[in-house]
């Protein structure tokens, strides 16, 4: 059984709820010899169910195939802020059981306390159920460098090394991705990105983040992509907490709006409002407010058409606290957008995200269904491979399989 | 013959002089059974050749493999800048024989004269020899929309059907590239980008353009790449002839420069110099030129620290008039990218093409070579291929091969 083929079938049922064989090849070029192999094996473990049949003119009957939700389970940890969230979650996505936490920014995220999470909604499984717990998905925020330190201001993380704690304290094999990119795994999946190649997440709150898909590639630059972090405009007295002055997130975090809107009024204690308050002031024409929201929207629409220019998405979705005030924001967004694209750069559509709060754990979810696909080991034991070597007819192949991989 | 094997075999052995199969095997992960019937074939035919043997301590012999550059040519031809300029090159990209014409860019290039610098390189090979001119590769400036139209303003194109023009005049098969596309082609294949897998080639000079490359990958975006219409400085008024203002080609082409250089002496018509000149004065200390080129190397700066947030290349190489006053520009361009680029993004180089006024045709030459390898027609031509099938024994093959490309 060559894996490639279990991987791009599972890889395609998995963006689908229902398909037929016919479908899957015709969008893979699998063989169909091949595949047969894949299908097979899958629906005779219980991987693959066939939930019903489509009847052609000519009579012929064409199976109806999904992933069985219940195959196998990962746990989805969202560490992007206060409560962190963990989730049990079938290979659907669906949400079993949930745990959460708030953390104190002012203080260090005690890496046990994700352990402790991951085994909260682990434990609510039998004996038998936990051993179809593959992986782990963590979504995280902040920035990592080229070693993997990673540094989170509201974790309280500064040249963390995030991997090599987690591998002292997890027994489930995890991986960790920047939450721009788990939001945009979210859309694809669940979200307003389903079956767009070409789209971009823009993440707006505590932090500022893009997550890029091209041609149905996640692309994430050579090692990083830092959208928050560009100089988007030099002459701003904005100091970033990257040490910086006029990065994108510098001017449109939640809280740099906070500060500006203070700023504004002379920054006394007094001054301080909420996101979601200096929005709602701005709705109702507050001058201040609205200078703040109009310079948020115009940065973000500045360095939202570098990434027209950039990438050409056809579809761009910005989330964070752009989402409850899309009748702010939007409009601004793409008035300074259109005065930066022309029209030769490619159409797009601008949207704000629907999946609300749980973006982060379906994007974990996701992440560790596709690190499960792309290694050996837990293919294999998602697949049911190594029972299949036990009887002896699958030996050689076996030993082939092993050589190629 | 598996055309991937061939392909494959054939992309190595064009990146490197002088290879053997082991490394070859090595850096593809190619079955060694498989790859065996791809050299076997392309050293039958003559589309390899040995050129020698390495002897290793054990006593085995490992045969020393390049192409063989006259096995195919094809003709390069590059409408950057006036002269254009035709080329005939061998597969290696040595250079057999050139045409140039200047071009006048208050007219409309005709499209008949790319038909005739392509005649005009190619009747200097025999009958037999012109058999084996494969493809052309054309290396354009300007920017295509979706549609495929051309806008190029030095060539006096507005929303030309460039390939749709060409299919009209040209016999041989072509293949059109994005100057700032070709010229990282060229850079990776014989410049300063050999062996590495994330660059960012800069062209400056009548147009701004970027070409990258990710691991290994030539990265386009969804349709194309606009670096030199980002919009880098909101607040300046200089128009850039995509009817933007303050596009970052805008303020650094030549164009721009010399305008800018003229303004900042009142404008009258004694005032204007060359890219040359202002460089020159800028050198001795001039005020005029020094702000001139002050303000096009900070905003190529601020403008490549994008790029580097967003891709993370190892390597940024500046073509066009920097080439020529690196002196001058690299300095002020590093120290603005290091204001902007956070150790964390990642470390990288800066450096200027050594190619010289070839680089276009190098380039044009490699897309071209990449042309073939992937159309199976041009493939089944460069590798002889239909020879093979002569033999009954391929007849099958051939059947089944069509099927699959």
């Amino acid at each position: 059984m060559a894996e490639q083929w279990l991987r791009t079938v599972l890889a395609e049922l998995y963006k689908k709820s229902t398909t037929t064989r016919a479908e899957i090849l015709t969008r893979t070029g699998l063989n169909p010899a091949s595949a047969s192999h894949a299908f097979q094996h899958l629906i005779h473990y219980g991987v693959v169910l066939k939930i019903g049949e489509l009847h052609s003119r000519a009579g012929r009957r064409r199976e109806l195939l999904r992933l069985n939700p219940e195959a196998a389970y990962v746990v989805a940890v969202d560490l992007e802020a206060s409560p962190i969230r963990f989730a049990l979650t079938n290979l659907v996505g669906d949400i079993r059981c949930r745990w959460e936490e708030e953390v104190d920014s002012r203080r260090m995220l005690d890496i046990g306390r994700i352990a402790n999470g991951v085994e909260m909604v682990s434990r609510t499984l039998s004996g038998t159920e936990r051993e179809r717990v593959l992986a782990v998905g963590i979504s995280r925020p902040g920035v990592a460098d080229g070693d993997g330190l990673v540094t989170a201001v509201n974790l309280g993380w500064k040249d963390f090394p995030l991997e090599k704690n987690l591998a002292s304290v997890l027994t489930l094999p995890f991986f960790v991705e920047n939450s721009a990119r788990t939001f945009v795994l979210a859309e694809r999946w669940h979200g307003r990105a389903q079956n767009r190649d070409n789209c971009v997440y823009i993440e707006v709150g505590k932090g500022v983040g893009a997550g890029v898909v091209v041609d149905g590639q996640f692309f994430a630059g050579h090692t990083q992509m830092e959208f928050g972090h560009i100089t988007v405009d030099p002459a701003a007295t904005d100091l970033c907490k990257c040490g910086k002055r006029g990065c994108l997130e510098a001017i449109t975090s939640s809280a740099s709006l906070m500060r500006q809107y203070a700023e504004q009024q002379g920054g006394d204690a007094g001054s301080w409002a909420s996101v979601g308050e200096i929005i709602e002031r701005a709705r109702q024409g507050e001058a201040a407010a609205t200078a703040v929201v109009d310079r948020a929207a115009r940065t973000l629409g500045l360095a939202m058409s570098h990434l027209v220019a950039l990438f050409n998405p056809e579809l761009l979705i910005l989330g964070g606290y752009v989402v409850s005030a899309e009748d702010v924001f939007v409009p601004r967004i793409r008035e300074e957008m259109e005065r930066h694209v022309r029209p030769w750069m490619g159409k797009y559509e601008l949207s704000v995200s629907g999946l609300g709060v749980d973006i982060g754990l379906k994007g974990a979810a996701s992440r560790a269904f596709y690190g499960v696909l792309n290694d050996s080991g837990l293919l294999k034991q998602l697949c049911y491979l190594e029972q299949a070597r036990h009887a002896p007819k699958r030996r050689s192949v076996r030993a082939r399989g092993r050589k190629a991989s």
